[in-house]
C-alpha cells in the first residue's frame, strides 16, 4: 500500500538581539490554518537548494534578510491528497527593513518562553512546546 | 556575518513488523563516522524531490523498498566547511532483498527501545533517545 505523497516545507524561527522570535498571522482567507499564527518559509522551487529556497521565502514574506544558525526540528501536517514534512531552522537577523506580503496579517516578535501560549498553526505545537522547554535550561 | 553553508541530508528510520528499526555500520574507511551507526538516506541529487531521493537512497544501499509513513525529527552535524541538517523520517518495509552496498559492513535489526544503547553517529543520539522514549509511551 502506497501512502500519500509527501512534499517539503522548510520553515524557519528567526531570533533577534533580545532573543525574540518571529511570527506571522495567516490572513483570513489561507487555504491553510486560517487566522493562526506561523512562521515564515515555505517550499523550494524546482532545481532550488533548500537553504536559498528559505531565505528566498523568507525575504518575500517579511523583507528581511536572515543567517542560518541552527536546526530547530521538524514537524508534519496531513491536507487531502498530500502530506506536508516540515524541516524547522533556526536563524538570526542580518538586515532589511520589515513588510508583510499578502499572505500574512500581522506579525509579532514574541519571547521564545512564549511561544506555547500563542495560537500557532497546530502542526508546530509540539516543536514549540519542545524549543521553549530546551530555550529555557540554556 | 555569513556561516558556513548548509546542505540536506534525508534518513529514515525504517521499521519491520516486529517494530525493530534498520542500522547500518559505516566502513571503517567511511569519511564522516567511521565505523559507527547510521540510519539509511542521504542528499537529493539536483532535481529530485525529497522522498524520491529517500526512496533512492535506501534501495541503493539496502536493496530494500519502503513506503513513508511519518516525520521523526531532525538533526545537525558539522564538517569542514559545511553544516548539514538532516530531516529523518519513519518509513515500514515494503519488499526487496536485502543487500548492502560498498558504504555499509554491516547491519542490524534494533528493538526501537534499545537503539539509545549503540554507537550511532553523534549527530543521531538525540534524536534515538527522544525516538524512543515516544516509542515506549505508545
Amino acid at each position: 500500500m502506497i501512502g500519500k505523497p509527501f512534499s517539503l516545507s522548510i520553515k524557519v524561527i528567526i531570533l533577534d538581539r533580545e532573543g525574540r522570535c518571529l511570527l506571522l498571522k495567516r490572513s483570513p482567507n489561507s487555504q491553510g490554518n486560517p487566522g493562526k499564527w506561523d512562521f515564515p518559509g515555505g517550499k523550494a522551487d524546482p532545481g532550488e537548494s533548500f537553504d536559498q529556497a528559505l531565505l528566498r521565502e523568507v525575504e518575500e514574506e517579511t523583507g528581511m534578510r536572515v543567517c542560518l544558525t541552527g536546526v530547530a526540528g521538524a514537524a508534519q501536517s496531513e491536507v487531502p491528497g498530500r502530506r506536508v514534512a516540515y524541516l524547522i531552522m533556526e536563524a538570526r537577523l542580518e538586515s532589511g527593513q520589515f513588510r508583510l506580503s499578502e499572505e500574512h496579517d500581522c506579525h509579532a516578535w514574541v519571547p521564545v518562553a512564549e511561544l506555547p501560549t500563542w495560537d500557532l498553526a497546530p502542526q508546530f505545537r509540539e516543536l514549540a512546546d519542545g524549543y521553549a522547554k530546551k530555550h529555557m535550561r540554556v
